[in-house]
């Protein structure tokens, strides 16, 4: 295995040992990409010198005797809609292509580079986020890992796939309505959500404020959780962050699950579900045993709801430009956007009404449970250019029903780790794992417990 | 002078000692109200039995020797929006009127009974507290007390009307856009419009989630401090309530204001005042002087925000009344409810984006003074059925206009305490001391320090 392909955790110890360098990771992660990218279109820039330069640093610290910091060497990337010092954040635009490029690293990078991670490019997205398949107009498709015949989910693609193929070890992307939990399942690999106003998104370029959610991709919950605890901290520059404490999870990810409660979730989270989705929560509580089948009414006005939330919202952050340029949209994204503009301002004054009531009917769940499960997606990847798909015996748009489970979750900002399982036919398929408001800690703890015995694994079958 | 018609703080005074009766006190302003209010029409409910009853209680306590509370046998009235145990609460709708009646007494109003104080009964405003006039389709227009022919301001017409008629020592009114601090510069009383979330408002009809305060009125800043400080406490059953400690401002009403800095605000809030208005500022800032003036830029755009998520929230909550009887509202109120409904979503979401940069911008100012003085309203009260007013030389809608100084600081939330001044032609109006967040105690001080000095008064010029 190739130096840059080792766990996140194992990266960072090595190079602080002294037994391998951070430029040598960063080379070889450089030449996978030369390799796989071509193919793959996870990235569209890749950032070889300055990754080299970054790495130098972390050599030289630990020649020093410094400490290089928790990440020292891990190569990682971040979705376009990033910003990163001297690169033009996209947001998967062609009109954003045309703005300056960025004065300096934005918050959630600077975080990770300094406790040493090597950034080594950004990734392709739905334009502006807007999506679940990263099939961009503009920068073409990214393709999964596991099979390049399907796409990787979304918006989050070339994040996630880029961790999938085993380029870098570390990804950001970021979740509004699944764009974490989306690419996670269909790529194979572990992604956090976390609470709404935990990780701040200061130097992030925004899609659904209410909504917006950043958080890591890895292929396991110990380096998910050396992310999530490297990007903690309060900023008061996201209006929406919460001063909260920083709860470190790494430290306590093998306490073990003694006691919990898991439930289910039935109803509008089994409906429509294929058997592989079916399959692997079934698998997941199993392992968790014994779960009971619990209710999240109202679940499809939730998904609605957060639709109309992001529709209206998205078209007014981008409402000069769609009056400017709209032959500069990915048109399915415009044509959202146009509908976003056209709903009344009263639909919005419900959705966000309705959402304090939904939020208090999961927050009573978690009086008789600890955690919920749910699959990520009703199925796996579907084919690049599927513009349908089944959904119970009825041909459904494809881009329009594939976050039908994480759209609800996300409307409450409720955390979840998206954990991996494989099918029969050797598919990565993702099932969420639910907690209260604050509780990454416990989610993850439950993510590692079921990586331990065996029951989710970013290996795969042929690995 | 009438027992009814002392100082709130003496009636209690008085009533713990046992000089008077609370009894007595209840029964002077019924008396009163008997005599005033059919040609004023302040009270839509008068609770007769009710008052001796809960009198009667307050005397038994003082004769047991226990604690009656801070407002023992202090008559008091509500806005037809506070939620009374056996009263229907109509928020001055024809269609509420087919209601039960509530089961119990709302919180602010339990509050204010258990500090010993007399509800007489619940008073008049404008539909669904939308307007500045108190002119009712349905239950009448409540008339000045400074003069008859005049309107009171809304949408606490009632309440504020029946504290300058003098039939009760209190009043619980609510400030969306201006409802307070309208009718207290029209009625030549003292109003309070506390810091938004400070002041729960459970037990009260809604209007404005986003925008909605409940607040006291009264003829002086003692009796002011003392009912706000009664009404303070967090309740979680109100989502904007923000969990603070009790700040009791009555004990620090009079430690003076050395060393205060105050700012005029010039630009749109003396754009369109009439000379009274002006000379009222004037006279204030200069009792406080010396003063500079500060600019607060871009408050015609928070005005149209503040209206724009006003017409379409309110669309909101009420659309399946809107759908069902039209024909049962107030015409005016009604087809503004229209015009939100029609409003599209993306200028609530700009609307919302609008006000987070318009309080930083606030909050900056605070950094450079400590209070802000502007008019409360640009002129005196205009005549019943009066339907134009002048505002800049041009004649522009009287309903439309009156709130324009009101409307962009209720938009950012911030604590405003109107002060009476009088006219030299003997009319009231107000000038409203804002505030920095959560600073009421120190806007009430301010305005107690302009009580002492002769400033401002509500006895006015006959008095």
């Amino acid at each position: 295995m190739s130096q840059h392909a080792l766990p996140a955790h194992e990266i960072a110890a090595k190079v602080k040992a002294g037994e391998i360098t951070a430029v040598a990771v960063a080379q070889a992660a450089l030449a996978d990409i030369g390799s796989q990218n071509p193919a793959l279109n996870c990235f569209t820039t890749i950032l070889a010198d300055r990754a080299l330069k970054d790495a130098r640093a972390v050599d030289a610290k630990v020649k020093a005797g410094q400490d290089p910091g928790p990440l020292a060497g891990v190569p990682f990337g971040v979705k376009d809609l990033y910003d990163v010092e001297d690169v033009v954040t996209l947001a998967g635009s062609k009109i954003l292509a045309d703005n300056p490029p960025q004065p300096a690293d934005g918050l959630p990078v600077a975080r990770l580079k300094a406790a040493g991670a090597v950034l080594l490019g950004c990734c392709n997205m739905d334009e502006f986020a807007y999506g679940f398949s990263t099939e961009n107009m503009h920068y073409g498709a990214t393709r999964n890992p596991r099979d390049p015949a399907r796409i990787t989910g979304g918006s989050s693609g070339g994040s996630a796939a880029a961790v999938g193929a085993g380029m870098v070890a570390l990804s950001m992307g970021s979740d509004t309505n699944g764009s974490i939990r989306v690419p996670a399942s269909f790529c194979g690999i572990f992604g956090l959500k976390p609470t709404y106003g935990r990780l701040p998104r200061t130097g992030s370029f925004p899609f659904v404020p209410d909504l917006d959610h950043i958080g890591p991709f890895a292929r396991s919950t110990a380096d998910l959780a050396l992310a999530y605890d490297v990007l903690q901290g309060f900023d008061a520059s996201d209006a929406a962050c919460v001063d909260r404490p920083v709860e470190p999870a790494s430290a306590g990810l093998r306490n073990g699950i003694a006691g919990l409660k898991a439930g289910v979730l039935d109803g509008w989270f089994e409906s429509g579900a294929s058997d592989d989705a079916l399959d692997a929560v079934a698998r997941v509580a199993q392992a968790l045993g014994p779960t009971r089948k619990v209710t999240l009414e109202h679940a499809d006005v939730a998904r609605s709801a957060a639709f109309c939330i992001t529709c209206s919202t998205g078209s007014a952050l981008h409402l000069e430009r769609l009056k400017a340029r709209p032959q500069d949209f990915d048109f399915a994204t415009r044509d959202r956007f146009y509908a976003g503009a056209l709903l009344p301002a009263m639909v919005l004054v419900r959705a966000q009404r309705f959402r304090r009531r939904f939020l208090e009917q999961a927050l009573k769940l978690f009086g008789e449970v600890d955690v919920l499960l749910a699959p990520a997606t009703p199925n796996v990847a579907p084919f690049i250019g599927q513009k349908m798909m089944m959904l119970n015996g009825v041909e459904v748009s494809a881009r329009a029903n594939i976050g039908l489970y994480t759209q609800p979750i996300s409307f409450i900002g409720l955390p979840v780790v998206t954990v991996p399982l494989w099918t029969k036919d050797g598919l990565p398929i993702g099932v969420q794992i639910i907690a209260p408001p604050w509780a990454e800690a416990m989610a993850l703890q439950v993510a590692a417990f079921l990586e331990q015995q065996g029951i989710v694994s970013a290996k795969g079958p042929g690995a």
